[in-house]
């Protein structure tokens, strides 16, 4: 009996430090933790620099070293937490086990071991570490934003998708193989790169009909970028007007969603 | 009579399918409809691969498979609608019968047949398919803000062409035929390219003064893109606040701005 | 007297033709008057494509006809109009003058003749010849808020131009003479094309840390670029909602600017 | 004690010149250091154009001859204001020595004195020169809009950087050293390039998967730029109208909304 105890108090010790950043060790873990994270993807992207290969032995220890503690933190957390399915399922469980996987894979298939970089994901619990709560309500606020925009931008998306079909195999028609427009798909990839005003510059119309059209594309690129603008503004202002939304409840008909200068609730006509 | 009855009821039976989404087969129709669309584009674009020249005649085929089956879903369309004339004015109608003319037009001009990426306009069924009544209001109200802001776009776009125009020009005078601006039409295409921050670096200017007016275009494409931007900001806002904010006064104070769903008035308690 | 009369009523007559548009005969010549216009600009424009330098002789026939129908429009203007120096002095009177005399300086300076596309500003007159008084009330509108928002630009420029000359010493120190960089005047010219998301390519870091601090310039300028959109948006959000100020005025202190929803004058305590 | 006195009025007298712009001489010490200021700025970036090296004695006396300059008028703030450190503590009293020290340092480590162009900086004293303390206000309001939306920009460029990171991660798994993506940190630097729309053009995707997915890049680059701008606005927004609608309420019927400049309330008449 004592035994099992113990051995919850140490599971429960271990969560603390593990999950929560109230205590001194706990906040020491999560900041060593971050260190971990940041080090490991400076390992794994200067082990792609090909005037560093000298150093790749260092870089592979490293790599293994981390992915080690990574995997011994995995574990823990599965062991000490109350729902170890919950935590699997959640999004950071999935960035962790994505975290080590590529390592393990890379004895197997030579070459992924670059997806670790999957890692910088990790990053995301500095929030947590930094006790940001401030900042994770904010990053709530974009993305209700975006949720509640991303009907309007698929629409959106699905127009603009349909013009670079259309626009890029009319470039290819126009142009021809001479300067670059060597197939549809390759046109459609041009288009795209011309409407979203990035222009590589990798192919450019040549003749004069093709740079007509490409002007075209780039003025309605330059002027449709307008409506995600607008969608995400509108709703990052109603967003904020709904703060501005009173949390008042009618006392008759508990109805909520009533404006900061009601006298009465729009409903039921009681005086709030 | 009963051959007329029974030949009706097969039209009715075939309009359903079609016309409709709402029993398992229509939706099976549509479903199937969609998938032919999308694998028929995705043939136009492959056939335009030069690395996939020998598959050529599985494009043609395919090409030919689909045009037909497209061509018999437009016939069938016209003889079970009860307004052939409407259904063939209309938006998809156009666009039923653009998708299947390039390629019997092929038949008379090579090369024409990579018209039918034009067929990705089909794609929009989608919206129908998928039921989602929803997203066509998305668009509605979209394209009703766009709507609404398209004088002023009308006039944003008419002194951008003025100022593209006479940048361009200036800059075929100060920079001559060394750097590129071979001629005016030319300069102009070049002095859109900077203006909409696309820049593909194609021409680019060589002298002192070009840099310094290349520079000044750059600074001015990229704040006067504020004005579409602000200009569909501006629409989309008013047509959310329209769509929230009744018009409807309260019969005792006359008191306005109350949101559709009240049913007293917020200041007075009256019955609206 | 009678001739005066008849010469008075002969200049009322021109006068009507010229510069109103509700006759058909004053439709008519503004009508061709935009016709002349446009074409004059694309002899202009091809005049400098060398492709078609053997019609050159045709390009300057028609150069000067325009030239000479331009003058003879000019000299009417003035003597029809009823203010000759407030026509001469007015926006439309500048822009008629400057579209004729590049011809006349180009006997004196060849060359100078290209200037003549500042006669694209004359196509403002097309807003007139179709009435569209409503599309000038939407440009004074773009106008009006752009005026309103320049403090605040020109403070947003100012702050974007001392940092691409910071950000632009600093890179040639960085990258040095090697890549591109040769000058401070050529590195603050790539500064602001990478700020503004233009990119053309003819200059690029080739350093590791002229590549970090690239990137940096460009997250910054993908980000301020929201300062002038912000700017924009709001005055032309303000211009609109101004709109629906009442114009009524207080009956008691003859004040102005009250709102919609107004009972009382904010001023007096007198009822509307 | 009357030289005390006379002293005293000596630095009270040169405090108003230096300080202050409300005395002609003050006026006119401002006007002349802004131009030597500007001045100082050309011939530094002049100084570093390799056609021009042949002046270099000239544009080397000249640095001195402005660095002596500034050095006595920083010599001369210290002097002459009441609380020396919160001067040289102040942002300009850093701008001013930072303004200086390059020429000095560069007698030590030559080359650093291109550092000059944080002169640039100096720049900003033109506001107080021509008393726009108007645009002081308008640069404050928008600074303050940065600063109220610096929390949502950070938690929208941390989801940036680790897009960024992970794109350009897959796209050197994808592509390979073939075309230009011959590192992690290479290939995020690319990322960065593609998202911002900045587009150089050095580094392109050439296989059919990273042409995808840097389609893919674009268009997600092409639409979250939405999100600082929608930032941006609503802040400002908020600002404008914060300023405009007084939080005062009606002591009679406790309606709020009044504008500043209302006297009455605008419902029932009562004074504010």
């Amino acid at each position: 009996m004592r035994e099992k105890q113990k051995k919850y108090s140490w599971r429960a010790h271990l969560h603390e430090i593990i999950f929560e950043a109230d205590t001194p060790a706990g906040r020491l873990f999560d900041v060593v933790l971050i260190i971990f994270i940041l080090l490991s993807i400076v390992v794994v992207s200067l082990d792609s620099v090909r005037s560093l290969r000298m150093y790749a032995p260092w870089f592979r220890f490293f790599e293994w070293f981390f992915t080690l503690v990574f995997t011994v933190e995995y574990i823990l957390r599965i062991l000490t937490t109350g729902k170890p399915l919950a935590y699997v399922r959640s999004f950071f469980g999935v960035i962790d086990l994505l975290a080590i996987l590529p390592t393990y894979i890379s004895l197997l298939f030579p070459g992924t071991h670059y997806l670790l970089v999957i890692r910088s994901l990790r990053v995301l619990r500095v929030f947590r570490v930094l006790k940001l709560v401030q900042y994770l309500k904010e990053a709530t606020m974009l993305l209700q934003a975006l949720r509640a925009s991303r009907r309007k931008i698929t629409v959106f998306l699905f127009g603009v998708l349909s013009l670079v079909l259309i626009l890029g195999s009319m470039m290819y028609i126009i142009e021809g193989e001479k300067s670059g427009f060597t197939s549809i798909p390759r046109s459609v990839y041009w288009a795209i790169v011309t409407l979203t005003t990035v222009g590589y510059g990798d192919i450019a119309p040549a003749s004069a009909l093709g740079q007509a059209l490409a002007a075209f594309i780039m003025i309605l690129g330059y002027c449709i970028i307008a409506v995600p603008t607008g969608i995400v503004s509108v709703e990052l202002t109603r967003s904020f007007s709904e703060q501005r939304i009173s949390t008042q409840a009618c006392p008759e008909c508990s109805a909520e969603g009533h404006d900061y200068d009601a006298v009465h609730c729009k409903y039921c006509g009681a005086r709030l």
